[in-house]
């Protein structure tokens, strides 16, 4: 019997290195699918449509979600973003683990669907004096947009406290293997494990026949 | 602020390796505390008092159950066992997890009474024959005894889905890796982690001051 692939949730404040750590994860675990969030915002510089976001028209976007094809979406700054469903019901019914790189309205709408499937990771910081320089090191936005930034980071960060676990990225390699570690970890809870039912039948076969 | 230390139950039946594999954890990590069992058991050659069991007459044994130092207590095959509450506490105050190699009576009883603060970890052999083979290369046991352990090695297994998490023991390096792995992810969780507040609220500080 195949498990039911977990959805993984990143969240973190922007230029806290939850994007980098989540492709690395996915560099890491072939298996893990990656959900791609829609987003009626447009592209970004180097963005490519598909692969860090799938880029719709506001009316398209209503429409999956009138018919029930997001798992989860919220307004941000007037732009809608959102969990396409299909990609997360497939991967799970393979037996992969999804990883969503999401906010916390995101996150929450996601446990509430989808409780006992769900592991929560939130990622801080080391300072806020670095937050900021990681994002200035970005060098593409504004004072003004910083400004926004950093008010809706000291918003996303006031809801750490929501998730199962929470580790601090002092150093991009270490937050890396704790990442590894939580996963490894939760893959190895019974519930997560469906085989052990047929396992542990064949091990009393074993002892009755002895 | 000081994290609670944690409960870690290891259980197995008799020969799935649990014994080597808790020798391992305590001697990777030095903060780690055992909880001796108190029993009324007459020791078997090469056993210490104080470090294998803590060896007491059942008078002795029945008066620290009735003054409520036990955390748990059973009797198996005539015999008494149990966790004496004082070291645990201790632990728990010093923020040091404590590790119990104990049966599924133990065991549930310690998930009813610290809920909260448990982790327990269920160790599976491969095959039954391997069991028995374990069982037998130990050389200090007669057919009638290896029987009996047998016969208890199945009700223990049978208990494997009360448990957080399941492991098979194929190989000892493997199965310490994932013990320790189980161990590290479970101190990060957030609720794990006391200091968490105080450094957000630092966090939110460094906001505030911009």
């Amino acid at each position: 019997m195949k498990r039911k692939g977990l959805l993984i949730i990143l969240s973190s404040p922007s230029g806290a290195g939850k994007s980098t750590l989540a492709r690395r994860l996915m560099a890491w675990d072939e298996t893990l699918s990656f959900s791609v969030s829609a987003t009626t915002r447009p592209p970004r510089p180097g963005e490519t449509d598909g692969k860090d976001y799938s880029f719709k028209a506001r009316p398209e976007f209503e429409a999956m979600v009138a018919a029930g094809e997001m798992l989860e979406h919220a307004e941000v700054f007037g732009q809608l973003y959102g969990s396409p469903r299909a990609a997360i019901t497939q991967a799970m019914q393979e037996g992969r683990d999804t990883l969503f790189d999401i906010d916390w309205q995101g996150g929450q709408q996601i446990k509430q669907a989808m409780a006992g499937d769900v592991v929560s990771i939130f990622i801080l910081p080391p300072s806020i004096a670095e937050l900021e320089r990681r994002l200035r090191s970005r060098g593409q936005d504004s004072d003004a947009v910083i400004a926004g930034r950093m008010a809706k980071s000291q918003a996303e960060i006031s809801h750490w406290a929501e998730y199962d676990y929470v580790l601090v990225n002092r150093d991009l390699d270490e937050a890396e293997a704790e990442l590894k570690t939580i996963l490894r970890a939760e893959r190895m809870r019974r519930d997560r494990q469906p085989g052990l039912t047929d396992f542990v039948r064949g091990l009393n076969r074993e002892f009755d026949e002895r």
